[in-house]
C-alpha cells in the first residue's frame, strides 16, 4: 500500500506494487467500529448528527474511525483523478460472439440473443430438480396456447396480493396497477392470438426497481417524498426497450430508501422478505427485484447497481444478477441520485434469460456518446458452447476470496474447483491491493454525489419524511470536502490500473458475491431502519470494482449455506466483455443448476392448476 | 438565469434560455465586495483565516459575499456534472488547412507550418513602424551568417543581466543558466555552420514558464518550496518537442506563486514589470513569458493557462497569446496543480510565430488518449489567405463586451468594425448567459483542485515559506465541499451547452481580452503580494470559457489606451478549431500591426551594433 505518515498514507507507485500471489501487500479487513443501531438509538443518533456543532464533531470522529481520514482524505497519491469510469472501446473486446449494432431495434437484438441460447439439442446437461419458468418457457406456453398473457397476469395479480397478505408480508412492490397490467396483457394476448408476438418477451412479466422511471407509476426511489418533488413523465430508455419487445411491465419493486443502505429494510414500504426464508433480509437496494424473480413472480426484473445493488440481493435471494459495463445500457430515466456510480442491471432466473434481457436493453448510452465510440452489442454463442475447448484464466485473490463465512468459502471454492475439474480452466492466484481503500473511496464518492444530487429536492421536503437511517447517511454524505472527493477519484484511477494489470494475465476475477448470507430482520429495525456497518461492509466487500471502475460483473447461485440460504459466486470482467462473462456464468450454471432448491415462498404462474 | 429562492438560484432549463440579442437574461456584473488588501492588512487577514473557528466563520461570509453560495453551492441545476472538458473529435472541425499527423516528428510539423506562413510574395500589407524579430527573421539571419545562435545567446545573457539590474528590476526570470544557454547555442551554431539546421526554430531563444518541467532547472511554480518537495527529472513533453526542433531553451520565467493570483506580484522573485511601463503589472500568471516576448528577448515563450494565465498577460504586454483546445497539447510535465483546468499555451510576437510554435508542440495528449481519438493537427493556409473570400460569422455579447474601460471598449469595437469593413465578416449579436456564474464555478473548481493537488506537498513545508496572498487563497480553496465542486461541474456542462448553441450560429466569439489595462504596482504589495479581487475579476472576466470549457482562444494586440498601455482582442473558438482561430487572428493582425508601438523596455538581439 504505502507508508503511514502523520496524517495519512503515502501510497506507493502502482508499478512498485507486486500483484503476484506472494506479494507483501497486506489484506486490510474492514475495520468498522460503529455498533449496530436501530430503534430509539438511531433517533438519538440522528438528533446528535443534525445538531450544528456537536454534529460536526461527531462526524469528524465517525469518519476518522472508519479510516476514511487516513486512507482517503489525507492520502498522498501520484495518480490524476479519474472522474467517470468510461472505458475506451477498441473493437476487439468480444470474441466468438454475434455482434449486433448498438442502435438496432431491441426486438432484433432479442431475436439474435434467442439464437444464441435456444439450445434444444442439448440433452447431456443434468436437469434441475427445481426449475423457475424462463422467458422461453413463457414463449412456448403462449405459442402452444396452453396459457395466455392475460391468464398469467391474472394469476400474477393474485399472487402479489397473497404475498402482501398479513400472513406473508413480503413487501415486494411499492406500486403495481392492476388495470395497467391487465391492459398490457390483453394487448399481448391479442398479438399471440394473431400469431404475431413481437419477440420471446411478448407477454412476459417484468418488474422494475422503483429507481427507474416507468409509466404510469411515480418514481419513489423507496422514499415517501421523491414523487412529490420530481415527476415521472416518461419511461426510462431500458423500460421503453423492453416494452418494444412486448414485455408486460408489472410494477415497481421495493428498494432501500434512495439506495442509501443495503439491508433493504424500508420503513415506509415494509421490509422486503427473502423468499428462501421470510425472516431474512433480501439485501438491497434492488431488493424487490431480486425477491420477485426468486419467488417466481417474474423471470426478469430490472435493478440499478450503485454498490452491488443488483448483484448483492441476487446472491442473497439465489438468482442471477448481471451488471453490464458502465455506459453499456443507457442510464436515461434512472433516478439521478448519483453521477458516476450507478448502472442499470438485470435480475433473472437463469443466465440465458439475463442474456435475453441484456440484448433488449443494451447499446449506446447517448448521454456518454460524446466521449467514446458506441460498441456493438456482443452476444456469446452459448448454443454451440463447448466449455472444455475454451482457454479461460480466472484470477483469484485468496485472502479476499476467503474473507467470508465458512459456508460461503467452502461453497465458492468448490464451485471454482469444478470449473477447473470439468473444463480445465486455470485459476491464477493474484493479489489485488487496497480493496478496503476502494470501498471507502466509493463510499466517499457515492455519498458526495447522492448528497449533491438530492440537495435541491430535499429543500422542499420535511425532515420527518426521510427515514431515520437515511438521515444518518445524509449527514455523513454532506460532510465530505472536495478534497475527499478528489482523492477518491485518484484512488479510482489507481485501482483501475491495478485491475488492468490483473486483466493482462487473466480473463476474469472470481469472488464470492457477498461475505455473509441473508441475515435476520430484527423487529427494532422495521420502523427506523437499521445501521449495521459491519454486516454492511461484509455485504459490499466484493461489489465495489463493478461500480467504481465500471466493470461488468455477474453473480450466479452456486449453492446454499447450512440454513438453506443461497450463496452466490461473482465473476468480474474486463470492460465491454459482457459476452465472455455470460459465457463463463453459463458454464458455471451448468455445473450448479441441478442442485437448485425451491424457495419457501414460491409462485407458479404457468403450471396448469 | 432562473428564480432566486431562499438559499440559491433555481436555474432554468438550457432550452428555455433565449440566446438572442434581445434576451431578457440579465448581465450580472462581478459583485465583489472585498476591499484591496496588501502589507500588514494581508498578514492580519491570514492570521484570522488560519485560526480554527474564527477562520471558518470568516470564510463563510467571504464566500457568501461573493455570491458563490447563492449561485453555485445552493443552485438547483438539471444538468449532470461535466468533469473534464474533453471534446469529441468528429474529424471535420478544420477546413481548408494542411493536416499533419498528431504523432509526426515536431520538426516535420514545423516545416508544414512554415509552408503555411512564409509569405514573401505579399507586398500589399502595410509595414509596421515597429517590428519584433520573428522566428523567420532569426532563421534568415542565421542562414545568411549575419549572426549566429552563439552571438544571439551572448547578447541575450547581457540583456537579461541589464533587465535584472537595480535600475530596471524587470524580474523576468526565476532561473536561467548561462552555461546551459551557451552550450545549446554552440550546438546550434555548429548545425548552422554545417548548413544543417533542424528547423526554423534552430537557435531561436524560447523561454519557459516556471510551471513547466525543463532541465536543468527546478520547477518552482513561483514558490520558494515546491522545488524542495518535488524534483524536476525530465523535460515536459512540450519542451522536449521544442528542443527536437533545435530551439534554445533560455530559462524559466517568473509567475504568480502557484498561479494562484493574476496580478503577478511575486514576493519571492520580484514583481515582473510591464515592458510598456515599468511601474505597471504584467498580469499573470504567465507574467515573465509575456514580458520577455514583449521586451524582444525571445520571439516565443511557453505559458500555462488556467484562468487566462496566457492570454491575460499577453494582452497587458501587447503580444499574441494562444491557448489551444484542452488536450491538444500534451500536459505531461506541467506542474500538477490542477486537473481539468490548466493548458499549455504560447506567447509570441506574431500570429505566425504562434502557429509555428503550435505546430511544434501540438498533437495527442497521451494522458487523455483513452477517452477520445487524437485529432490531426490542422494548420491554416495563411500563405494564400484571402480574408475577403472567407465567410466568417463572429458572435458578440454586447453587454459583456462593453464591461470594460472606455478605452478598451472603443479600441476593441473599432477592431471588430474593421473586420467587417475590410473583409465583410458578419457580427452576430448574441446573449451568453451566466458569465459570472461560470467565473465563480471556475474559481470553485480550480481552488478545489489546487488545494487537493498541493496538500501533500504542503505537509512538508513551513507555512512561512508560502506567500501571504497565496495563504489567503489556500484557506478559501480548502473550505470547498464536494457539493460545491459537483455543482460547479454541473454549471460547466450547462455553459458548454450554451456555447454549443452559440457556435451553431457563429464561428467564433469575440471579446476584449481583459477589462482593464495594466495597473500600477503599489509598493505595499511587493513583500506580501496583494489581494485585489475587483481588479482580479476585471482581468479574468473574458477568460473563463477557454479554461472551464476547454475551448481554444487567442488574443492579439489591437491598440493602446490613453496611457500607451496595450489592449488585446480575444477570439474564442469551437473545440479543435485552432486553425480557424489562427486564420482569424492573422486577419485581425494584418489590420492592426502597422500601429504597433515599441515598448519602453526593449532589447534587440539581431540588429548589428
Amino acid at each position: 500500500m504505502g507508508i503511514f505518515k502523520d496524517n495519512g498514507v503515502v501510497y506507493k507507485a502502482v508499478d512498485d506494487v507486486d500483484l503476484g500471489p506472494d506479494s507483501d501487500e497486506f489484506y486490510l479487513r474492514a475495520n468498522v467500529k460503529a455498533p449496530r443501531m436501530a430503534g430509539l438509538l438511531v433517533k438519538v443518533f440522528v438528533w446528535l448528527l443534525e445538531s450544528p456543532i456537536l454534529g460536526g464533531i461527531l462526524l469528524y470522529f465517525l469518519k476518522k474511525n472508519n479510516l476514511i481520514h487516513k486512507l482517503v482524505s489525507f492520502a498522498e497519491l501520484q495518480e490524476e483523478p479519474l472522474f467517470v469510469p468510461l472505458h475506451p472501446h477498441h473493437g476487439n473486446e468480444e470474441k466468438e460472439t454475434i455482434c449486433v449494432e448498438a442502435h438496432a431495434p431491441p426486438q432484433e437484438k432479442v431475436e439474435e440473443a434467442v439464437n444464441c441460447v435456444n439450445n434444444e439439442e442439448e440433452p447431456t446437461l443434468p436437469q434441475p430438480s427445481f426449475h423457475r419458468w424462463t422467458v422461453l418457457d413463457y414463449a412456448t406456453a403462449y405459442k402452444s396456447g396452453e396459457t395466455t398473457p392475460t391468464m398469467v397476469a391474472e394469476r400474477f395479480i393474485g399472487c402479489v396480493r397473497e404475498s402482501s397478505s398479513e400472513k406473508q408480508q413480503m413487501s415486494f412492490f411499492i406500486n403495481y396497477c392492476v388495470q395497467d397490467i391487465l391492459r398490457q396483457a390483453a394487448e399481448s394476448t391479442l398479438r399471440h392470438q394473431r400469431g404475431e408476438p413481437i419477440s420471446v418477451l411478448d407477454g412476459v412479466p417484468v418488474a422494475v426497481k422503483d429507481e427507474i422511471d416507468c409509466m404510469p407509476y411515480p418514481t419513489t426511489g423507496g422514499t415517501k417524498w421523491m414523487q412529490k418533488v420530481r415527476e415521472c413523465r416518461n419511461d426510462a430508455c431500458c423500460v421503453r426497450r423492453l416494452r418494444l419487445c412486448g414485455a408486460i411491465i408489472v410494477g415497481k419493486t421495493n428498494m432501500h430508501e434512495l439506495g442509501a443502505g443495503i439491508s433493504r429494510i424500508n420503513p415506509h414500504y415494509g421490509a422486503a422478505r427473502n423468499p428462501y426464508n421470510r425472516s431474512k433480509i433480501t439485501g438491497g437496494s434492488s431488493s424487490g427485484s431480486a425477491a420477485v424473480v426468486a419467488a417466481g413472480l417474474c423471470p426478469l426484473a430490472l435493478g440499478v447497481d450503485g454498490g452491488g445493488s443488483v448483484r448483492l440481493p441476487a446472491a442473497l435471494c439465489g438468482v442471477v444478477g448481471f451488471k453490464p459495463t458502465f455506459a453499456r445500457v443507457p442510464h436515461q430515466g434512472v433516478l439521478p441520485i448519483n453521477y458516476t456510480i450507478g448502472m442499470v442491471g438485470i435480475l433473472a432466473a437463469t443466465v440465458e434469460d439475463a442474456l435475453i434481457a441484456y440484448a433488449a436493453i443494451a447499446g449506446g448510452d447517448s448521454s456518454h456518446h460524446s466521449a467514446t465510440t458506441v460498441p456493438k452489442v456482443g452476444l456469446p454463442l452459448l448454443k454451440s458452447a463447448n466449455y472444455m475447448s475454451a482457454d479461460i484464466k480466472i484470477a483469484r485473490y485468496r485472502e479476499w476470496f476467503d474473507d467470508c463465512t465458512d459456508d460461503i468459502k467452502a461453497c465458492c471454492s468448490n464451485a471454482v474447483a469444478k470449473l477447473s475439474d470439468k473444463y480445465g480452466w486455470k485459476t491464477v492466484e493474484v493479489t489485488i491491493p487496497e480493496i478496503e481503500v476502494m470501498r471507502l473511496s466509493h463510499y466517499t464518492t457515492i455519498g458526495s454525489e447522492c448528497s449533491n444530487a438530492i440537495k435541491s429536492y430535499l429543500q422542499n421536503v420535511k425532515k420527518e419524511e426521510v427515514g431515520w437511517d437515511v438521515r444518518v447517511g445524509l449527514a455523513v454524505y454532506d460532510s465530505f470536502y472536495s478534497n475527499d472527493y478528489l482523492n477518491a477519484q485518484k484512488i479510482r484511477r489507481r485501482q483501475l490500473q491495478f485491475h488492468e494489470k490483473i486483466f493482462s494475465i487473466a480473463d476474469v476475477i472470481v469472488t464470492p458475491t457477498v461475505g455473509v448470507t441473508a441475515y435476520t430482520i430484527k423487529d427494532d429495525a422495521l420502523k427506523t431502519g437499521e445501521l449495521d456497518y459491519i454486516n454492511g461492509a461484509a455485504l459490499v466487500r466484493y461489489q465495489i470494482a463493478g461500480n467504481f471502475l465500471g466493470l461488468p460483473a455477474v453473480t450466479i447461485p452456486v449453492g446454499y449455506d447450512s440454513c438453506g440460504l443461497p450463496i452466490g459466486l461473482q465473476f468480474i470482467g474486463k470492460p465491454w466483455s459482457e459476452s465472455l462473462l455470460i459465457y463463463i456464468a453459463s458454464a458455471m450454471q451448468a455445473l450448479c443448476i441441478s442442485a437448485c432448491k425451491k424457495p419457501e415462498v414460491f409462485y407458479d404462474l404457468l403450471t396448469k392448476e
